[in-house]
Order: structure tokens, then C-alpha cells, then sequence
């Protein structure tokens, strides 16, 4: 058995510190593993008490008759890593380290956490500053907090891995209101060693486990964490994640706009999304969303049908699944008869959706009818079931008729709950129908089945053994205009026609080869907002060049202290969608950014987002999607009228990009396209600015 | 005593079709009355009933010995009528028809529902439809349904109106769980008389009455609406509306694109805000906003202090106020040293924000002493407490402290519960310190008293005597674009300059008066889209016209089969920012729309709406507000060194087209300048295009 699988599933625990007393925090974890009925060997330590109920306690760890699986250390911040460094010297797999005082308190708790990993040598800690964990599965309490305690567990298929403990807790409790059966619930903390990433791909071989939810701080290894949630994909279970950092100004002051645009928060979006982690927009949905996952149901399509017993609620649900793009349309014309002979009532009108059967009455075999009909019809995808005030006098009838239905097909079926009744919605939770008490939730857990029916697995890179682009000599530093247009070329970007002058006169000669009107640009690695200093000309006719150099140089001069010695003679290219095509790196990994170009793309920040997998470029069909997922994608494919643009060579340029990125890995500092106008169909694109530092 | 106030404190009680077994649905309103000790008197009405427990029945109501204030109406739709007669005859103030088969079953039900009208002549009917009102100041239920009876109601200053029954049951059921305290419960259901805006306009009067809460499906008097919205505005008594139908694509096909743009829902948005009605965003909203106001506290600015007991839940309230543009500053010198004096462990930082006493631990003393200092704090504007696991073994502990603070202040003081434990945030609900178990609940209990904390009231137009433009003459039917021009040049909207031309010569000529650049276009009331067909050509030099127009003859006759006879010769007018300035009517009013122009105003909708009150135009303070709404507003005000555009001649021309639309009623049915540019500072703006349908 590996560590992480001895560590939730332990032979023996040595408690370090145990206290005889249970009212204490220190006599916790003997007395939770006691009540639970573990059925491994229970050890513990502590010099100053001979035996705690029926357990003998021993005076240290070297005095313990086995090595055990895991070790509990309940000692402060100060004496813990002696603990550790006992229990690894006798070989345990794993030591949970409960104190607090580490890095979370700064230097002084940093150092003490350095000197917890190196007392563990290559023994496992979880922790420290950590609450533990539970194995629920087993009916394993390793932990000394209340929060982590109850009497009767929520047994279930959802596995919990969360960087904080209070929210472990808050988990453990509403899911347990709910009716939401857990497999396992861990908490990470300061991660000396293990960490989220580990969990999951645990979890992902963990029978008990059909979901994974995780409450994320921070990613603190990105590349482990896209293995693990990409093998839990594989494993056909899905991972749903809960960050918080969202309000963070993650945006760093940058030369590129793409810095700015793209933040961290956006990066997390990405790299969620592109390794198959659907991302819980609430705390609520946390729970919600593994609550309707852990059905295994999963949502083929976006038409759903809504059965309701109560007036306004099923208008509610309709109308908040309309807003998410969900429909809701009327049965056909055959389940429309199959409901209609259930009909008994004057007034009821069962062919409609919502299916109101206030008025034909809350019978059992018209609820199982119309469940019946409504999951066979082929106009539907997933039944919502809405519990009104009616049926809260009777709470087993609609469960019940719901759950004998159930077998009856594969397609989700989840409830609302109107009024507050929160026996219902744990009954029918608990029977496979998990149920809410928002339209919200409903909406979440919907599209969370409907991600999982329609992911189809990170694309990757297809040539995979692309060569790489020649790069030797390049210069370090921020380069000028010209000299990243040269780098962006020779991966396969092509830019504007241009020349490099440094007079009039060779302004004029490189303008008369460039076309009826061209752009005057100053040369700078250092200033890069040129035209806030007057260093750009547009729609110049050609023999206009070296007179306008001069104003230029002057006016340049007057404004930002220093006259340029070299311009830059461009052709003015016309009739293309200006966009910006730039990168982002920060500890998550780095990032493509595709945004709107000109004047309204700060405005609207219309841009779109995807991290590199580490030295891999972009899949053609990541770019293609990114392209599509731009409010402007419009005006590329041929907007009232306007000539469409060239896609393909826009898709090439992106993924010429991302390989430029991940083949300069860490010497590209910065690189951004702004513009890149693509030309209409055929006419391929053109880099008409860039920056770039290399390192 | 008027009729509102009859029905909902009647003195007497009559319940046509009463039954004496208080197991059926006509049993129970006599059951319910009695059972809460009604005061009043109980006149059970039915011929084959002889006395229902200690009450005589009367056969029908012409023998009642006296007036009823009300009667509830338990039979059929069929006869409903019949008994409507009679109360109204006898005198009753209103009637209660809780039978449905009316408008929401079709014809035969509207037919019906006219009849109830008809027979109730003066008298007033609350129905049909209606699951009835419950009135909890006065413990007085006026109800069949078992979802509006309970043992113990939730008393306290709430007014809840709902145009859904089932909604009605729910909210009460949700409430009476939260701790929340209602005054008064009404379903008005089919409002085939009484409607939400006469019960707010009663609320806004009821003492018992600070909070009223709106369930929306529709506002069938818009006008009475925002009278009575404004009469509790006027009284210090918020309005929480949740209105659904978000969903519906209520934009109709238009002539314009205004149509499009201005959906249903948002122009709902606008008239609630105009009104100073808070919308609910979703349907837990519509009782946390409630919760929160009725503690009678408002935010004066958006800085927040959070107080918590548990690590992971003051980040993720604090991440999710921060999304909403809320601030969590640390303390100031002043604070931080004050909450340092409290300080007792050693790892407890208590000068951060969140203030996080989890390790300092959970006692009286240092909870009051940290309450008081936020409170008291400079920094701060409202306080979250976070209430953790550790609190539960003792509810009381947490609400007695805050409680014990609260009359130190006015500042609001919510909390958010992170646990699942009901108990605990009844408790402190009903101590007057809301509490939510969601972080998005937090946030918008706090938005919701800082709208009401910062509302000014409806500014209404400047100029309520204004003159009244000349237009008689005006053409019926769809304009041409120069006939509507001249229509916005009238009500003070300058167009560009242009002349109407048929020829070559004329066209010529026109041109030459004009300026270096114009434009070319297609003269037609019946073709909207010229420059679909051919009909538009901009950037002409003034000689090349009269060709120009040859070929554009030809052109629009091969696309759209007619010839045009007349063409306009327009100045080109550049160096403006291009907006759009549209009207929309229906059934809620006519709304004013202020767009982005050019290609990526459809593709981004940015946009802003407002709604007129009949027979008035818009405050330029609104027309300013509806500027500065936009995403583009950068645009206008000088962004990137652009120069600043003539914002006061925007907001002149916003006010005027608004009069126009307020003078012209029903008259107007399009209009739109389509673009309007708004040029540099001191030049004023210029209509460019235009549609306009008049009666």
C-alpha cells in the first residue's frame, strides 16, 4: 500500500500527545476512533499518562510495540518536527501535524515548517496547521476538532479535499443536512507535503469515490494538480473546484496590455476548464453540483422537463434555467397524450411545461405516470421535479414515487423544494434525486452534468514533435518593435512589410517600395507607448515620409527628452479585424491571451484565455475555440455583410504563438501582437506591432 | 376605515360555503380564525349547516345579522359570482375568491373573471385565484390553504405581496425557518381588482409595516405602481421586488434596433430603479434584502469589517464582497490598537481584515470588545460577523455579545453562518442581526441597504412646463430619414446638414455647399436597411456626387427593384463619438435607450435605459446617469487623449428626444437617431440618421 492509502486507511495510529481526558482537544482523536468502532490498533503516546480507557499509553515513539501507519501529532509548533522525526525514523507512512504557527505567522513559522519537512525525511505529512481528515467510507475520524465529529456520518460518494479546515467543516455540516453522502474529507492546509494534487489523484483511485470536490486557496503545483484532475477525468469522475481569490487584483503592472487584461483569477478559469475541473461559481454549488454528479446521471442535452405541484415555483425554475440557456419546451405530441390520460381534474392542464399537477392532485400513480411519460419522451433530456407545501405533509410519497421511477431510464432527475423543508430534500437526496432549495442550484447542478456528458478530454498539441525554431543570437532584453516582429516571424508569424530608416531620405526610398500610403513609426526598445509622444504617423503617402521624420524627430524630442536615431517605414494595411495575441506567465503556468483589438478592447475586455500544458503549444482546435468564444467573433465571420476573415491563418498564428512561448519557456519575459490584423479570407494575417523581452 | 384596511383588519368575518369539519379545505378559515383567537366576528354562511362549534350558520348572506367587513368566497368559480353579489350588496368592504377556473384557463375563465367584476361593483375583490392574506400583526388569517397557517407565526415588520400563491407558502415557510418576521402576507394572484401597487400603497401606511417585499409576474398598473413605490419610498419604507420572466425574449421584431436592445426585463430593471424598488436578483435575495432593511439600518459607504471565528469563511465572504465592489480595509492605527489590546494567544493576529479571533478564542469579553471597537471605527461602514463550528455548542454566546453592541451604533451588523446551523442564525435574526448562510446573501443584504442608504429619490424633469413643440402637419406612417431628421430638429436635436436631391445637377450643386467629404444616400420611408442594398456611400468628394448617384441608381434598382426618386446629400461629419438614442413602448411604459454605436454596439450591447412617467421627459440628472452608465463612457470623456466630447450637448439632446416622446404619446410609435454623433467639446452633437413611425 502506498503512504496516502496507509494515511486514509491506516493498520494503526500513534496518537502523539494524547490526553486521557476527551472533554480535552488532546483527548479527541482516541476517543473519535474509539466511538467509531476502528478496527485498527489505537497507540498512544505520552510520557505523563499510563493508559487512556482500555489503551495502554506509551512514553515515546520508539517505545511503541509496531510501527504505525500514521501518527496524529497533537504537540505545539514547537515540539512537533521531534514527533515527526521519531515517527519517520520508525517508519510510519504519514504524520498529520495539527499545529498551528507556520507559515501562515510568517519567518519565524516558515522556518519551523522547513524544519518540519526535514525532520520527515521521506515519510508523508498532511499538514500542519490542518484539521486532518475523516474517511467516511471506513468510519476513520483522524482529528481532534468537533467540526470534524458527528454521530452519524453522511456516507456517500463525494470525496472532500479542502486548503481550509473551518471550510471542511462548514462542508461536513451542510452536506449532512442535506442528505449528501461523502466518501472522504481531507484537509491540506499549509501543504508542507501533501497537497490537493495528491488527493485527487488518490481519489481518483479510490472506489468509494465517485466525485471530487475541492476548496482551493491556491494551486501550488499546477503541473501535478493537470495530471491528477486529467486521471480523474480519465476515471470518469469529475472534479469540481471552488477557489476563492476571485476579487484579487491579480493583474501586475506590465509593458503589454495583455498583463492587465488577462488576470489571475481568468488564468484559474482557464486552467480549470482546459484539464476537465468544472469550477463551482458559488460556495453552493460546491456542494451542489457533487450532490447531482454523484447520481452518475449524466446530462446529454439542454431540454428539460419541469413537473411541478406548486404554482409559482415551477415558473421560477423555468425561468432561471431559460436564463442559462436551458429549454424548456412543450411535451410532444405523444407524451403530450400519455400525460393528458392521466388527467382526473377540471382545471389541470398537464401538456404544457411546467407540467402543473397542483389541480389533478398529489396522487402517487399520477406522479409516477407522469415521471414515467416525461423521462420517455425523446423532447426531454433531464426532469426537475418541484416539491411544493403540498406534498411537505406526506414527504415519502414523492420520494417515493420518484425513486420507483428512477431505474426506469438513465436521464438526471433533481427537485426543487419550494417551501422550507429540509426533511424533504434530504429524503429525496439520500434516494437519488438530489434536491435544492434555489432555482440557482438547480441551474448549477444541471450544467455540471451537462460539462460532464459533453467534456471530451484535454485536446493536446497534435504535432507533438514540431521542430524548433532556430534561436540562437537572439538579443536580451526588450527588443524594439522590429526586432520582435522578427522573433514573432520566425515562428511563423508573418508582419506587415517594413524597413528600418534612420534619415529622410531613406524614409522616402523605403517608402516608395511600400504601397500608396504607409506609417512612420520611431524605433524604441525603451519607449513603448510611442504615440504618447507623438513617434507614430498613419496614412502617410509615400513622398510625404522624410518630410514628416523630421517633424517627428523634433516633436519627439520636445516631448519625451531624447530624438530617436532609427524609424520604422511600415505599409498601412487596411480592411482587417485588428486583435491583440499576447501571453501571460505567473506561478500557475503561462497563459494565451486572445483579445479584441483598437480602442474599445479595454473598454469591453472581450478576450479569451488558455493556459499551456509546461513546453507544449496550443491544439488548432483550443485556438479555434478561443477565437469563437470572443464577443467580436462576429465581425470575423462575416458581420452584415463585411468579408470574412482569415480564420486558418489566424488559428496559425495563434498556435505559432503558443509553440514560440513554450519553445522560449522561461527567456520569454513578455511577447504581445498589437495589433494583428487579420486580412480577409486568404489573405492570412499580418503582425503590424510587438513587443517582446527575453531574459 | 377604506376597504384595504377592512380586508385586512376586518371586524367581521363572513366565510360563504363554510364547512363544520375542519378536516376539509372549507373548514379551514373558521378553523384558523378561531384557532389564533380572532376577535372580530365569525359568520359561517351555508344552507346545510346549522352551527360550526359554537357559531351559528346563516343560510345564506342576506340573513347575516350584521355587515361583513369580508368575505371569503369558498365555492366554485361557477357560483363565486353569485355570492360576490350579495356581499356587495349587503355592504361588505371587499371579497376573497380563492376558486380558480378564471383568466389563467382561458376564455371561458376570462368570461367569468369579467362577471366577478361586474357583480362586485363598489365592493373590492382580492382574487380570484387567491390563496388569501394572512394578516401576522393581528394574528388574522384569511385562508383556506394549509401553507399559510402555522402554529406560530413569524411576526415582525415584513410585508410580503405576491402575485403567486405557491410563492406566497414558500416565502412564509423560508421566513418563519430564517427567524425572519413578516407583518403581512397577501397572494393576489389574477388581480382582477385589488393589485401589488394598492397593497404598497396600504403598506407604505401600516405601521407594523418597515420592509415590503414584492413576488412579480407582471405590473398591470404601471402607473399606480410607481405612485405607491414612491408613496414607500417617501415613508422610509424600502421595496424589494423579485420579478421573473427574465428569461423571455421579450424583444419584438422593430423597425429599429432600439427593439432589440431594449428587452422587456431590462426595461423592469429601469422602471424598478427609477421607482427606488430594489430588485432581487434571485429568489433568496427577495428575503435576505427584507432581512436585512428591516433592521431598519442603512450603509452610508461600502467598507466592511469581518469579524470572524473560523479561518477559510472570513476569506470567502471577504473575496465575494470584494467581486462586488465592496472594501475590507485593515484597521487604522486607532482600531488595529484597540483590537490589539484584546489580544490574548500568542498566533492571533487581530489588527488584519478579516479580524480573525479563532485562536484567541470564543470569549464574551474580547467578541464584545472587538464588536465595539469595529463598530466604533472610522474605517468601517458595516460589520460582518462570521459565525464557526465553535460557536454552536454555544448559540447564545455570539448573539448576546453582538446584541449586547448593537445600540453602540447604527452601522448594520449582519452575519454570516458558515456552518449548517438554522438555530443559530434564527437566533441572531431575531436579536436584529441577520444572518445568511451564503457569502452572495451577505452581499447583497449589503447592497440592498446601501441603495437604500444612498437613493436620492426620483429626480423627475427639470422643466415641467415646458412648452409644448408645434407639431401640427406632421406626415402619418414611417418617415424618411429627412422627414424624421427634421422631427428631431424640431424638439431641438440638430441633424447634419443635408439637402433632398433627384438628379446628377442637383446633387452636384448640393455638394458643393457642403465640405470636402460627404456622403451619399438613397431617400426612402418604405427601405430601412439602405445600406443593404446598395443605397449609401460615405467619404465622396463633393464633385464626384452626381456620378456617384448614376451608379447608385442602378445598383438598388438591380437589389431591391425600385428605383429611388429622391437622394439626400449629407456633410460627412467625423472626429464624434457614434451613439444610438432610441424610444421603446409597451405595456410598462415608454423607455428611453442610450447606446454604443457602430458595428460593436449589437455585438456588446452597451447600453442604458430609463423609463418616462407619463406625459414627461427625462431629468437631464437621469440623462447624465444614463451617459455615465455606459462602458463606452471613456470614450466620451477623453480617453486616450481623445478629445473630451460635448457631453452637455448628449444630455440636451437626451432630454429633448425624451419630451418629444413624452409629447407625441401614443402618437410616436418608433423613433430612433441612428447614428447621433457627439463631436469634441463646445460643437455641439448631430443626428445623422434617423427612423421615426408616427400615428
Amino acid at each position: 500500500m502506498d503512504a496516502i492509502s496507509r494515511l486514509l486507511r491506516p493498520r494503526s495510529v500513534a496518537v502523539i500527545g494524547a490526553s486521557a481526558d476527551a472533554g480535552k482537544t488532546s483527548g479527541r482523536p482516541v476517543a473519535y476512533l474509539l466511538k467509531h468502532g476502528y478496527d485498527g490498533r489505537i497507540l498512544p503516546v505520552n510520557p505523563r499518562v499510563g493508559q487512556i480507557g482500555n489503551l495502554p499509553c506509551y512514553a515515546d515513539v520508539s517505545a511503541l510495540p509496531e510501527v504505525p501507519d500514521v501518527g496524529i501529532v497533537l504537540l505545539g509548533a514547537e515540539r512537533a518536527h521531534l514527533a515527526v522525526r521519531e515517527l519517520a525514523e520508525r517508519g510510519a507512512a504519514a504524520a498529520i501535524v495539527l499545529a498551528s504557527g507556520y507559515t501562515e505567522t510568517g519567518g519565524e513559522g516558515a522556518r519551523r515548517q522547513a524544519q518540519l519537512l526535514e525532520a520527515a525525511g521521506a515519510m508523508r505529512i498532511l499538514g500542519p496547521n490542518t484539521i486532518g481528515l475523516v474517511n467516511l467510507t471506513d468510519r476513520i475520524v483522524l482529528s481532534a476538532t468537533g467540526a470534524l465529529e458527528m454521530d452519524h456520518f453522511p456516507v456517500g460518494s463525494v470525496g472532500v479535499v479542502s486548503q481550509s479546515g473551518g471550510i471542511l467543516g462548514a462542508l461536513l455540516s451542510r452536506a449532512s443536512a442535506r442528505g449528501i453522502g461523502l466518501s472522504k474529507l481531507i484537509s491540506t492546509s499549509n501543504e508542507v507535503d501533501l497537497e490537493l494534487a495528491d488527493f485527487v489523484d488518490h481519489l481518483a483511485d479510490d472506489e468509494a469515490t465517485r466525485v471530487i470536490a475541492l476548496y482551493v486557496e491556491t494551486i501550488r503545483n499546477p503541473e501535478k494538480f493537470r495530471a491528477a484532475a486529467l486521471k480523474a477525468a480519465r476515471a470518469g469522475k469529475p472534479v469540481v473546484a471552488f477557489k476563492i481569490g476571485r476579487s484579487e487584483a491579480g493583474a501586475q503592472a506590465a509593458v503589454s496590455h495583455t498583463g492587465a487584461m488577462a488576470g489571475a483569477d481568468r488564468m484559474y478559469d482557464a486552467f480549470f476548464s482546459q484539464v476537465g475541473v468544472i469550477r463551482a461559481q458559488t460556495f453552493s454549488d460546491l456542494l451542489d453540483i457533487p450532490a447531482a454528479l454523484a447520481t452518475g446521471r449524466r446530462l446529454a442535452g439542454n431540454r428539460v422537463a419541469i413537473l411541478t405541484s406548486t404554482g409559482g415555483a415551477g415558473t421560477l425554475v423555468s425561468d432561471e434555467l431559460g436564463m442559462a440557456g436551458f429549454e424548456t419546451p412543450v411535451p410532444d405530441d405523444r407524451t403530450a397524450a400519455a400525460l393528458r390520460s392521466l388527467q382526473t381534474g377540471d382545471h389541470a392542464v398537464l401538456d404544457r411545461n411546467p407540467i402543473d399537477v397542483t389541480l389533478a392532485g398529489l396522487k402517487p400513480e399520477l406522479l409516477k405516470g407522469a415521471i414515467n411519460a416525461l423521462q420517455a419522451s425523446p423532447s426531454y433530456d433531464a426532469l426537475v421535479v418541484i416539491v411544493g407545501s403540498s406534498s411537505l405533509a406526506m414527504p415519502e410519497l414523492m420520494a417515493g414515487a420518484i425513486q420507483e421511477c428512477l431505474p426506469n431510464s438513465t436521464k438526471p432527475v433533481i427537485a426543487y423544494v419550494s417551501p422550507h423543508a429540509p426533511a424533504v430534500g434530504r429524503i429525496l437526496t439520500r434516494h437519488g434525486v438530489p434536491a435544492f432549495a434555489a432555482a440557482e442550484s438547480c441551474r448549477a447542478a444541471l450544467r455540471g452534468m451537462l460539462r460532464v456528458g459533453q467534456w471530451r478530454g484535454d485536446p493536446g498539441p497534435e504535432d507533438e514533435d514540431r521542430e524548433p525554431v532556430a534561436v540562437d543570437a537572439l538579443p536580451v532584453g526588450a527588443l524594439d518593435e522590429h526586432q520582435a516582429k522578427q522573433l514573432f516571424a520566425r515562428f511563423g508569424i508573418p508582419g506587415v512589410r517594413e524597413s528600418v530608416v534612420a534619415s529622410p531620405a531613406q524614409a522616402d526610398q523605403a517608402a516608395s517600395a511600400l504601397g500608396a500610403r504607409v506609417v512612420l513609426k520611431m524605433l524604441s526598445s525603451q519607449i513603448t507607448h510611442k504615440s504618447d509622444v507623438g513617434g507614430v504617423a498613419v496614412n502617410l503617402a509615400p513622398e510625404a515620409v522624410g518630410e514628416r521624420l523630421e517633424a517627428m524627430a523634433a516633436e519627439v524630442e520636445a516631448r519625451a527628452g531624447v530624438r530617436p536615431d532609427r524609424y520604422l517605414v511600415q505599409e498601412m494595411v487596411g480592411g482587417g479585424v485588428e486583435l491583440i495575441l499576447g501571453m501571460r506567465r505567473d506561478a500557475l503556468g503561462s497563459a494565451i491571451l486572445l483579445g479584441m483589438g483598437g480602442v474599445t478592447a479595454e473598454l469591453f475586455n472581450d478576450t479569451s484565455i488558455r493556459m499551456l500544458a509546461p513546453g507544449k503549444g496550443l491544439a488548432r482546435q483550443e485556438a479555434d475555440a478561443m477565437v469563437r468564444e470572443l464577443k467580436s467573433w462576429p465581425l470575423l465571420d462575416g458581420y452584415r455583410g463585411r468579408p470574412k476573415a482569415d480564420v486558418d491563418g489566424l488559428l496559425d498564428a495563434i498556435v505559432a504563438f503558443s509553440w514560440m512561448v513554450a519553445q522560449l519557456g522561461d527567456r520569454l519575459i513578455e511577447a504581445e501582437i498589437n495589433p494583428v490584423f487579420v486580412l480577409p479570407q486568404g489573405q492570412g494575417v499580418r503582425a503590424a506591432d510587438g513587443v517582446a523581452v527575453l531574459a
